[in-house]
């Protein structure tokens, strides 16, 4: 897969806020004096506590903005039901899409026959989006002009009516952008839906590619981070289950289960 | 547009429920005095005295359900933006699409030539889509029954795998079905928003539809809902304004702005 | 204890409209047929499954108000803290407070010498709001006379900035009312919470109730609904735990686990 | 007023991130490009035209953490009522309050009896909470012997039993901490309600001293910020109106308002 996702901002020493909130809840000293003497030790020994125990709200006050691209409308639409979240997206209605580029399923790609197809289908779509935004904005310029508005405002006004209908052919391949800001608390939740072996293949690797990058920059919060298989001990799918809990928590905590361990 | 929408449930009696809410604020009788003391009198001239204020969160308790069909893709992927609200909706990885229905501008519905390109290009689209679901769906079955699975099994699992990559080719024309619930408070928002004639015409007919079907069971709560200049007073687009203040108040309240009117 | 919770008002038939969400994902067929063909076993069966695999998301689009009397402000600062809720609250500001009724902790009420104490202690309080709130509103009321302001909207005005200074004095135990609309989701997750037997006593004691009359009205939704050891099947507070979770299962499934139940 | 605020952390360079978000629904750059290639001109043109058309999405990419102390927990009981924002709250069931601070409100303290009345009452409250705490804490400590639970963890469990009872006396005056992180775009709608005039002082003396916080990082963002009345031209409070709409503009634009002047 072709996206590319990069973080492109996030709350300054995360894992430091998160601790000085927590610590806040059961202290009388002043917030600032609990800032400031948080050593990275008792960060990463208070947030081990925090994740353990499951006391998720000081995980709120830390924010990651992501740049997303090269990823299908298809996982824009399941990506924005996550409501506790921020989204920016690259709106089909103001911006042209001359030639769009798509996004091309693993098992189609791997398939000559059905590439060919895929792409062949592309290509009549991205014909017909050219032709309907191109007859569509002639007319509505003549309807302006009528109107006597002026030509340059006709201009603009026109190929916007016309690329907001033409795009009614689009496919879900269609490549977009988003900007998406989730805090950490969020984070994991979707990573929790998200990184199943049920879920979608591109959200799932979109999820696991956000993953690997927040790991960078706070490992201590998202430490158990993963489906929820992970974090349950058991897969609560029933019959639908993947049936790999063990490979699954291999791949997210990077080691097996050990005896009398409850997650 | 030949698009349904019904409103499948609602908080019974919301506009009582609702002035019970407020009264309590400044109340010291008890909840179930207030409520059960309530007339249609009163809680209208409460109401009235709400909106007209702005004090807008008791009308969150009251919230209302409703089914949409005949929509397209392109609709709900703006739809679901709002967040305060639930949605359920029809999934293209679960129910194959065949011989889709599909949702087709006017501005190309009333054109001979433009609309013959549109269908064309869906026809294109069905043919692909169903192609390339049946060839996938045809190997995922090889490959399972190489791994021992079940034909039964093989089948129900190979048909999900293939129609959730074939429908990359569905255009955002694609027709769906979304059930969608919002309280009072977020419903006068959205219209605030969706009622505008800046926002796009799918979304906009719908909005207008579900202010009609809201209007018939809570007159009062949604007696001066409407696009966002209503309630301002003026419109905030700038140079991007409709210009038509005079009339889009005339269409949502019913009557001019006296003078001396604040909005 | 004496608090008192009524459901004032919910979503009708609320297990169909879940069943009729949660079906639509999966179905052809029309909202409206989809809704009307549910007879209560199907109902029922589907809202099994749901629970079961946890595909939460349905069970938003029913909501619950309830009336809530008798609490104490200690409580409602916790309550108020779910934030995917809606509250409207009796007004200190607003509402003056002659001789508060109170909450008594049940530690205190079971011991005659502390219970004197906390009497004592709210006499002392009510009075000092009394002389507090009175010499308050003469002030305010002869600096608004010598503003020119009339007589009645002095007496108003005044009486308002007195009691919303003297409350200041007005403790943690005070009586309030409170009106609280949630969903049915988010419901599960106050019960998960709050029921614990680590919540704080009056919390617990409300979200039991409030379990026990949404019960009667969506039995299957609510089924399994309880702390979050039912759940995951173990506790994750740690050494924090009540260690009771046997005790607990019993009391909000009404059984015992049996031998390789997940949860 | 005495209470302290520091802006603890913040998304960096806030108004960078917002401008490449907003640009991003409108071009065809990369999200990367967009990020770098923006100037300090460019983005303040561009929140400018964000802020007049009042599109605010985009606002949300960016948050602030602030430290709060020395406020009443009168004040954090409205505060938390802004539920799109995050919270950690000092606990008066897990810390004791020995010898609580607590808030006097301006119109007390300014007047000698009324000082010398509410300061007896913070005492009498101050000895109440210290013996019920101490004695219920013995009578705990007691009944965990009997069952046999060791000195040490007996101490501890019963401590935090009795304090979490005791406070049922402490007032709405004793003061507390708690860190908040709030988006732009809900700052903005916090200051919209909480620095008019019709506002509680605490909460509205608060809300000032944020807005100065936040100008300071973001002077684009938040250069309209203030009341509502100041983004409608009117204020919608009818007959509770401060009447001061000219100095509440000058207090936060700095400016009078110009004839033709929409707001």
């Amino acid at each position: 897969m072709k996206f590319k996702i990069v973080l492109l901002s996030h709350t300054p020493e995360p894992e430091k806020v998160v601790a000085t909130a927590a610590k806040l809840c059961y202290s009388n000293a002043t917030i600032e004096n609990i800032f400031e003497r948080l050593d990275d030790e008792t960060v990463k020994n208070f947030l081990n506590f925090l994740v353990e125990v499951g006391h998720q709200s000081p995980l709120e006050h830390v924010s990651f903005t992501f740049g997303i691209e090269g990823v299908s409308r298809s996982f824009t639409h399941q990506l924005v039901r996550h409501r506790i979240a921020s989204y920016s997206q690259q709106s089909q209605r103001y911006v042209k899409m001359d030639g769009f580029d798509y996004v091309v399923p693993p098992s189609i790609e791997e398939d000559e026959e059905l590439k060919n197809i895929f792409i062949d289908t592309m290509n009549q779509i991205s014909q017909a989006y050219a032709i309907l935004s191109e007859k569509l904005q002639k007319k509505h310029i003549e309807r302006f002009k009528m109107q006597g508005i002026s030509e340059k405002e006709a201009l603009k006004k026109a190929e916007k009516m016309a690329i907001e209908d033409a795009r009614y052919v689009l496919p879900n391949a269609c490549e977009t952008k988003i900007i998406m800001t989730m805090n950490a608390r969020e984070l994991l939740h979707f990573f929790s839906e998200r990184c199943c072996n049920r879920a979608q293949w591109e959200i799932r690797a979109v999820a696991d590619k956000i993953l690997e990058l927040v790991k960078e920059v706070a490992p201590n919060i998202f430490k158990f981070a993963g489906p929820k298989c992970i974090g349950l001990g058991y897969c609560p799918e029933g019959k639908f289950s993947c049936g790999e809990i063990e490979k699954v928590r291999e791949k997210y905590l990077g080691r097996k289960r050990e005896e009398h361990e409850d997650y």
